[in-house]
């Protein structure tokens, strides 16, 4: 990984942070690390967690030249609030979260626009914590860039390094358009299936009653609560856009199936179908 | 398979009909299949399907003593009409649909309610037809088994011989209890799945701008039209109600997002990850 710091920071080591931990120690990065359940980790002991250097508190970790924020998006805002306080002109700061219009406005409130790129790896799972996370885990994940006109070139040049040095792909765009984007093809999705997992609850269904299809549809309704809950009140005007599209969706599908249209049905399912097929 | 009859008829190679033949050709029966698709099958080369009797109507797979009806719910029904005017005392017939009531109460109609066994594996994919088929793919899956007051012993046992030999476990229950289940765990998520593929066409996204939940969340949207617009107007009373429990589900999730309710939106979340987690 040429064109990197030797030494990078993190805050969070969940599934993302964890993820990148085990990346960057393979490549010889020293890593930093804080975590308020850093003793509960160390305990299970993973030997990865020995060759992190662990930070008492965030603010330590911006004696890394690189820092990343990962955790969930609600307090994201206040970790980064608390490094701003630390920020040479050297410094780079960026996040990995799933809504980049709040973080990306509040780096630019906090005066540190310049050194700050959002970023948002779109790869998950719906296990959480450092038990989930694994090497490898970007290599040929879509990593979504959102810099603004503000952003420091080298910042935004140290950035791109790190992420290509991962092996994931680049694309930039605006915060807003991200935003509206994840709102469909991420958000959406994940509410779905955690009303669709609600409703079988209410009904007295649980997983083993599914079959594969079923399973599929709540997996999602595993994540982690809190990463979802910041996620969906920081994006929720695109958000509701979203669910409200797809309840009239919803709504035209079963009209005509209580109307037993079997004629409409069978072209909206045929739309459907020729929208998978069209990969 | 001890006894089974050594000479089965199957009507349909799809998905269904196909794995079943190739389990029972590996199992030394002599399978012969109804299929209008026949020729455009027969010219794809598959070694497996040159071991298959081909019969030219649905009426010629009653020389053999089991029937499998393995086409799409809808068509079935008229299946069956046919293969009545052909049933003789001993013979068996049965089905593998994922909606039981109206088959049943058809064979009833029909004068053939002792001869007919409802059956449904809970096992399916979103790809169809012959080439989706495969070995062992009801191996450790539950088949439903819809038994009337009228269905006639043997051919009750026979048709549990059938499945025990193919690993499948069974479970009995009356078609009405069957529909009302599926209703939930299995027709509400492959709904849920193509209205969700119909809104992002919608906002003009494609299965490639998915992250692996998004992936996962539309994938039944690439099943059978022709099977699932059978389904879901059969089973219509049952669908609709779990529809409406679906959204309004969605609906409460909806209105904390969009009232900024964090701590009711992680208590739904909490609530969805708890119910995934007591599996």
């Amino acid at each position: 990984m040429d064109e990197l710091p030797q030494h990078i920071g993190i805050v969070g080591l969940g599934l993302m942070g964890g993820s990148l931990a085990r990346d960057l120690l393979r490549n010889g990065v020293s890593v930093t690390a804080h975590d308020p359940a850093a003793e509960r980790l160390a305990s299970a002991g993973d030997p990865v967690l020995r060759r992190i250097a662990f930070a008492p508190d965030v603010a330590s970790v911006a004696a890394a030249p690189l820092v990343v924020i990962a955790v969930p998006v609600a307090a994201a805002l206040h970790v980064l609030a608390c490094l701003a306080l630390h920020v040479t002109p050297s410094h780079v700061l960026l996040d990995v979260g799933s809504t980049k219009c709040a973080i990306v406005a509040h780096a630019r409130s906090l005066g540190i626009g310049n050194r700050f790129v959002g970023c948002h790896p779109l790869v998950g799972d719906h296990r959480s914590g450092w038990a989930a996370s694994r090497e490898g885990m970007f290599t040929s994940v879509p990593v979504f860039l959102c810099p603004t006109d503000d952003t420091d070139r080298v910042a935004l040049h140290t950035t791109c390094a790190l992420w290509h040095g991962l092996g994931a792909h680049l694309e930039v765009e605006s915060a807003e358009a991200h935003d509206i984007r994840m709102a469909c093809v991420s958000h959406l999705p994940h509410a779905v299936s955690v009303a669709l997992a609600l409703a079988l609850r209410d009904a007295a269904y649980g997983r083993t009653d599914l079959g594969p299809g079923g399973a599929d549809m709540t997996r999602l309704a595993g994540g982690s609560t809190e990463v979802w809950r910041g996620i969906f009140v920081q994006n929720r005007e695109q958000l509701v856009a979203s669910l409200l599209a797809f309840e009239r969706r919803l709504q035209k599908l079963r009209e005509r199936i209580e109307a037993g249209d079997s004629l409409d049905v069978g072209r909206q399912l045929a739309e459907a179908r020729n929208w998978f097929d069209a990969l």
